[in-house]
């Protein structure tokens, strides 16, 4: 892998220098981790003409270390007692052969900024902006093949909660059983935290799951998602709970469904993320309930559960092809429920076979 | 409570006349928190002379909404599209009554913090610094009573675990089930990442639960904690696995209890925090395992799990009462294990019975 990374690296060295800037401190923890296979708590990367450096600080309260410690990069390692990463990578500076600093200012906070600056007297400090953030837009086979196994992971949590006796468990109860199953089939946690919703909260986006338990006749969403090796994916279903839905339930799934499906189905290499917005939220808007659809249908995966490209009718770009992207329309009314489809799915063109669904749980209504 | 809230904003807003400004923009979520006794993602308060604001951003990914809106602020939602919350705050500025404004450098990102210089051109933006984070320091007595609730889910959750068969079972699932039951009795969540090490891991600060197996003979070690009504607390003991500890395991836990023991009886009022650092690290270095002891040996809790005061060789200032602390020294030998005990007490002066220990499971060896 270090060959991957290396690459990253000579990548972003290469728009440094397009900008006038020859080094470049990244601060973001999954941006660091994109260009070295590694992220330690507190860590920072150092690109500069003479030598890449990885300054850490391993026992910051926070995030444990994630991946591998790469070979080809020096690594330094402060005891917490001795500071801030930040502020010791740019102490580093003077030798590494270069007079500006292109900094992650979306990262960065003012005051640590201003250490960095003092810590160097002189140096120049530029603004980085996304530009890690867009190196990690399109995706190689090796990261959409971790995508696939968090999908696959996510996939068969799902499946086992299925089976098994859902009336008057809590949404929590739920929600952690979720958690521990990606765990058991080799996740390394939770994407994110479980969504888990029943009833009157049934459908609604990142709905924090509380002690109200399942009964019949309700709606069951839930949302969930396993992390392997870093890469983040995302499924949402809705559920009835009970022998059979009532009329009202089965019109708004096929809703939600045929909204679902109208995304999904625009997730095409060169189509604008605005359009996929859209192709999703007309469908829920012509049968009347667009106020009830959240401002987003979806959003990139990939180190971060939640990156770009946004899929919002504001936004603004096209899709690529390996872009990983959810598609989740939902309505909610709130005190009464709603529905809510959420898929991870993989940008590739018709020639490939269009769109890659990554999690594949069924969509079909069930009545569990 | 909105009363409480109040009133530490008033406290706040007379820090800020003292130095100079009459408006602040908080953005740190635990001190959104303290301030008004919510914190919805993405939310921001402003305290200008006109009035109080919070602004908020309801569909932001990360951490859900916590507590309850305040009835005695003016809240303003944004939709998400409509961008960050601490522009769109700023933006109400003019309306406000002031020309000069406080923001969290420590909190604020460059790019953040540039936006609102932009948003309204002529404002004086100046630090705010810790100054809501040294309000947060010393705790009142309900915020106490929340620390004691979540010490006592913690002590139960833990007792739990000490009566199930422990044998076989990996770190991960340890974890996992240990933060099931801390949610079981009532905790909002676990206030940290619960840690589990086993037989090489046990006693390492901070180590992230592995697939490896608790073994007969093996040191356990577990960190865990309670989140409730947003106070975390922490809890770590260390175990032996099997009929009878072995002469190096007993000779070490009892040093490291010792030390411990030490930590804790030297926390009261005008004491320095090193001097307690000090007095726990010193019975470790005698016996000549300085080098295997953490940077730190406890640190302060309260919304977050990490805050003001550090116990460490390099903190300044002296302690007070109603502070809650942990002490936690640790001896971690790397392949061979270690031991961790670790507390939460509350730093009371001697007329009121010294520190009030708030996690009372056991400290005796305990072979399991």
């Amino acid at each position: 892998m270090s060959d991957v990374h290396a690459s990253r690296r000579m990548r972003l060295r290469d728009r440094c220098i397009v900008s006038g800037t020859a080094a470049a401190l990244v601060s973001s923890p999954a941006n660091v981790r994109y260009l070295t296979g590694w992220s330690p708590p507190g860590a920072v990367l150092l690109l500069a003409p003479a030598e890449d450096v990885i300054v850490h600080c391993p026992r910051t309260p926070g995030e444990p270390a994630e991946g591998q410690p790469p070979e080809d990069i020096r690594c330094v390692m402060l005891s917490s007692a001795a500071g801030d990463a930040v502020v010791a990578a740019a102490g580093l500076f003077p030798g590494l052969g270069a007079d500006s600093l292109a900094v992650e200012e979306h990262h960065l906070t003012v005051a640590r900024h201003r250490a960095v600056a003092s810590a160097v007297p002189g140096l120049r400090l530029t603004d980085l902006g996304q530009a890690v953030e867009q190196l990690r837009l399109v995706k190689d086979e090796d990261e959409i093949a971790c995508l696939r196994i968090a999908a696959e992971i996510t996939d068969q949590a799902l499946g086992e909660l299925l089976e098994s006796i859902l009336v008057g468990r809590t949404e929590r109860h739920l929600a952690l059983e979720l958690e521990r199953r990606l765990v058991d089939h080799g996740a390394d946690g939770p994407a994110f935290p479980t969504y888990v919703g029943t009833g009157p909260h049934s459908g609604a986006p990142r709905h924090v799951p509380t002690d109200r338990r399942v009964e019949e006749g309700d709606f069951l969403s839930v949302c969930l998602g396993a992390c392997y090796r870093g890469y983040r994916c995302e499924v949402g279903r809705t559920f009835v709970i009970g022998t059979a839905p009532a009329a009202w339930q089965v019109e708004l799934y096929d809703l939600v469904f045929a909204a679902q499906r109208a995304g999904r189905e625009a997730l095409l290499p060169g189509t604008a993320c605005r359009d996929v917005d859209r192709a999703a939220r007309q469908v829920i808007q012509a049968a009347g309930h667009g106020e009830a659809l959240a401002p987003w249908t979806g959003h990139g995966v990939g180190l971060e559960i939640d990156e770009d490209p946004r899929i919002t009718p504001s936004a603004m770009g096209k899709l690529d092809a390996c872009v990983p992207v959810t598609v989740e329309p939902g309505v909610h009314f709130p005190g009464r429920g709603g529905v809510r489809i959420d898929d991870t799915l993989v940008v590739r063109p018709t020639a490939d076979g269009g769109p890659e669904l990554l999690t594949i749980t069924t969509k079909e209504l069930l009545a569990l």
